[in-house]
């Protein structure tokens, strides 16, 4: 007889069973184990521009001992000082919403997770994005939801494809309550969602009776050559009729260890992602939260980010300039109005999974674009994250990649019949 | 026409209408609202006995900028170092594991949270102890499974009734995949499973084909007057077959701000779990985990641990002084050998749920039993938590709860009729 605990399959759960890990993860992990490796592939921010010194300082104060809620159990909501907080950055961008609203979160994958549990029940359709974060693609997927691309063209989603795929999912009797998009420099592509298409998603999602989840980890980081704050203006802004859940986040502004972000939900879903925060973490760790408002109150956050926004708009500047040199009209991408990546298109005969080893051994790594996709397309894209590289790391990076093409490329032009 | 915005019911998942709050926290909120309340309600350590001068030491140096890592983006196992950590400690405890079978938690909530996403789908049983610790009876609810709860003894859980519960659930084509429970100092007894029982559990565990899942927060807090070391052997301890999860956590020993934990489960579910915490919150926050890892390794942690036990051990028994000469032999309680809480029996003819606005109007608070009891049992029983409160308010809250408590039995003596 078989040793019984050799397989483990008889007690995992429908969702345990089909789960599969992130791309980006994976890269991630690859890309540690190489010495002198470039790497394109995580959006992780650039440690050069955290506020070490402010952090130390304000640190060294929370931990005198004073304050026991620093590092004591609290509420699940959130550190209140940090909660009002939230609301005073959610009013500086349009929206106005209340304490019962708001929830602090273990990172915005917190909320997204948090998202999907109270949303959706396995067999149920969500939205996303054609191509969309991956890691809002594994929390829904691990509901047992069933995930439906739309279409983006370069002003964002396609809202007739919009229609046409909610039409399909009902007619087919399934149940769709929720589109998730990125509209600020969306993960992956960089794009930005229109002003006129913001507006019209409003009027969509009434008639089609679904709730808006916009997730904005990038907003604030608009690069100023192309782009400003007006256009970052979020849905929510002008949602009056409480369609949309909103999420952002501290980790691209501040720093990503921290695990500090926020939603905006209307409060009858504010209640419910709370019941499932409760049960997943208690409570965001207090002395993050602590640290995070802090910076927030001594104006840390706020006079950093012009040179933030200016910081990672020249490393993007960087990259464009670099890639189109080396390899000219062999690679195209939509110019990226902020955030931290660049979606680079090569030729259709190009396969970014299959050139991904070749460009191991060129010491440059990047994230194949078909990871973002839930109908598996994108074969020829790569996305390239220009935020944590230096600009010297970027350029080398570069002349990796192109060595890689190059040779890719030559491969497929002449194949040898053997 | 009704405005479609003000009921948000079509939108939730079946788990979502059915969430509740817990008890635990929403006492934890009345609490804080009464001024001079004494909270026997909450089990938090006490930020008297937290090392703040450690703490603060440790984190002016870790924040120094010179590693980025502990404020960046990391694996979702956890900081290498503290992992290594998490093993020695487990070693100490006789659990001998590997790095692929461990994961640093956000708190152990987190992990009883993952465990309840692998392991159950809904409508399967999940076995739970009668009383069990609330954050797991929600966490469990909130995946949709049946909770059935085994009765307990003063030596731990009844394994007769194990055993009678799994045929049961069985005979009516029932998925029995684990049982969760806490063997040293449970939450919300107190008790302490016989070593006996362990052996015996692991026994039917491989008769019954089932898992353990071991939670044990509290273990290394044994008083040394009534239990030592070896009597919280983990049931992990002795287990060849790879039957056991086992979770722990930095929350009691160091402070549960941090949000610091970890789990061990065979490679097979370690690598499932490392997936559904990916999608919840990436990783646990950076900057917590290095400092937990550095109070380990200076030794912050393993040489403070006598004096804890000391310092919880003389708070049990100031509450257990004070209850006997207040109360008499109108409360009984098993006495606690470790951990946070006592758990006391009133007359059967009180209803601790129906004595709590008397509680209230006299400023002191408390668990009442039934929010433990998955079958709603346990309505005479309050759990009184000694761990936060200084030995002054330990005597004054007794002495308000002997008011309530005569009170309340007064007025069930002698009935009015009107």
């Amino acid at each position: 007889m078989s040793n019984p605990m050799t397989d483990y399959d008889r007690f995992l759960s429908k969702a345990a069973l089909k789960s599969q890990g992130s791309a980006i993860r994976k890269m991630g992990v690859m890309a540690v184990r190489v010495p002198d490796m470039i790497s394109f592939a995580p959006g992780y921010p650039d440690p050069e521009v955290y506020a070490w010194a402010e952090f130390r300082e304000i640190t060294a104060e929370l931990l005198s001992g004073k304050d026991a809620s620093v590092l004591q159990y609290g509420p699940t909501r959130g550190h209140k000082a940090l909660v009002d907080a939230c609301l005073e950055i959610l009013a500086s961008r349009g929206i106005a919403a209340t304490s019962e609203e708001l929830l602090v979160t273990t990172g915005s994958q917190q909320g997204i997770d948090l998202v999907g549990k109270v949303l959706l029940d396995p067999g149920d359709t969500v939205l996303v994005e054609l191509p969309a974060y991956t890691g809002a693609i594994s929390a829904f997927r691990n509901t047992g939801a069933r995930l439906v691309g739309v279409k983006q063209d370069p002003a964002g989603i396609d809202l007739e494809d919009l229609d046409r795929v909610v039409a399909t999912e009902r007619a087919a009797g399934r149940t769709v309550r929720c589109l998730y998009l990125v509209p600020n420099f969306q993960n992956p592509t960089g794009l930005l969602l229109s002003l006129e298409k913001r507006r019209q998603l409003l009027v969509w999602a009434a008639r089609a009776d679904v709730l808006i989840v916009e997730d904005d980890p990038y907003g604030a980081l608009y690069f100023e050559d192309t782009a400003s704050v007006a256009d970052t203006r979020p849905i929510k802004a002008d949602d009056d009729e409480g369609r949309v859940i909103y999420l952002s986040s501290f980790s691209k502004t501040l720093a990503p260890g921290f695990r500090v972000a926020w939603m905006v939900a209307p409060e009858a879903l504010a209640s419910k992602l709370d019941l499932f925060k409760q049960t997943q973490d208690l409570m965001t760790p207090a002395l993050d939260q602590h640290i995070v408002y802090e910076a927030y109150r001594r104006g840390i956050l706020t006079s950093r980010l012009p040179m933030l926004r200016r910081f990672y708009q020249e490393k993007r500047t960087v990259m464009q300039t670099e890639l189109r040199a080396q390899l000219g009209d062999l690679i195209t991408w939509p110019e990226p109005k902020g955030g931290f990546f660049l979606w680079a298109t090569l030729p259709a005969r190009c396969s970014t999974d299959e050139m991904l080893p070749r460009a191991v051994e060129q010491r440059v790594i990047y994230v194949t674009g078909s990871a973002f996709f839930v109908d598996r397309s994108g074969g020829n894209i790569l996305r390239l994250s220009f935020s944590l590289p230096s600009k010297e790391k970027i350029v080398e990076g570069v002349r990796r990649l192109t060595q890689v093409v190059r040779e890719e490329l030559a491969d497929h032009r002449a194949p040898v019949e053997i």
